[in-house]
């Protein structure tokens, strides 16, 4: 995504209630925060669009909004400003560093429409590369449960090709998910791509928390 | 694939050397019958494209072609006619019966652009189901080794989740194999869907043997 920089992002988006400082001190306890015990997070959650969807669908599930780039975050923020959402919580930090916020809580990870860092010598920076799977291991319940979806198809066959080795098993893969008739929350990007024609492609993959290969 | 009834197919395809009349009487010591041990088997050979580029590739690895239908094997008979590859047999089975005429002796399986049997009360027919994958579990050696291309990405999609259910971990997948720089040897099929513009799916996935879940 290219960043625009917006001024005063970070007070812009320090002023809505659904937004957390200072994750790290809710580290192990979050569901302190939620009336129900429920978690799942987004990765880069951009705009936003699927996780509120998500959060209005299901009341008794908590989610938690991750985004890097505050000058994102704001317009995700700015579609919070006029809700009351209290199963959904807004976080900015980098995946990379997502163990510093949580440890066995989470029951599962959305991953939508991630950079697919296309050249092979950034093949690490991918959210489904096994360095990443390892970090996310540490914040899961008992079972990892990972959700993708992306319109970049070596994006896809590289994710489950890296999934599948790090010892998660496919539950479901579509390589057309739009033809498909289950329920869908539809990100910013996947509104566009698939307006152009694009396919997009969607995998549930799971395994026991402490298995691995 | 639509068949045409041949007049006397199977006389045809018995008077060629490649072919194996009777192929039980070799379960478990085929190898009796190459000079290497090394032993691939495609299910579903059609008109024999593939395994016949194989086989003049690799001369070191034992190939045998397994086509249900004599009428469709006749095609692949008369390519082999001027052909002397020792490395090759041919036998006409069904898929099903597989157990009937290998065991323990496979190290790898091929399954070309099969049936997609798109109906889902028809699942149970496609080659990738369980029901198919316990069959080809006690024809391998130590490995189970499988490698899949399709045109169809319903089929595909659902031969993923199923290997990988069943116990296999994906080793290699590609939604668009003709743009890869790999090795790759082509089915009479892969070539007429692919200058139609479509994709060509591949998945090699492996597991061993007595592994399951």
């Amino acid at each position: 995504m290219r960043l625009r920089n917006i001024k005063n992002a970070t007070q812009i988006i320090e002023s809505d209630k659904h937004f957390l400082k200072n994750p790290e001190q809710y580290k192990g306890k979050f569901k302190s925060l939620f009336k129900s015990e429920n978690l799942e997070i987004e990765i880069g959650s951009g705009k936003g669009n699927f996780i509120i969807s998500k959060a209005k669908s299901n009341p008794n599930i908590n989610y938690i909004a991750i985004e890097k780039y505050p000058s994102v975050l704001v317009g995700l923020i700015k579609k919070l400003n006029d809700l009351d959402l209290p199963n959904l919580k807004v976080i900015s930090y980098d995946a990379a560093l997502i163990n510093d916020i949580f440890e066995n809580e989470v029951d599962k990870v959305y991953l939508n429409f991630s950079d697919p860092w296309p050249k092979k010598s950034h093949a690490k920076r991918r959210l489904t590369h096994e360095n990443f799977l390892k970090e996310y291991d540490k914040i899961f319940k008992t079972e990892s449960y990972i959700e993708m979806k992306t319109d970049n198809y070596k994006l896809f066959s590289y994710s489950l090709v890296s999934l599948s080795q790090y010892g998660y098993k496919l539950e479901y893969v579509s390589l057309n998910l739009h033809e498909e008739n289950i329920e869908n929350h539809m990100t910013e990007y996947e509104k566009k791509f698939s307006s152009l024609g694009q396919n997009i492609y969607k995998v549930i993959a799971k395994k026991n928390k402490n298995t691995r290969n």
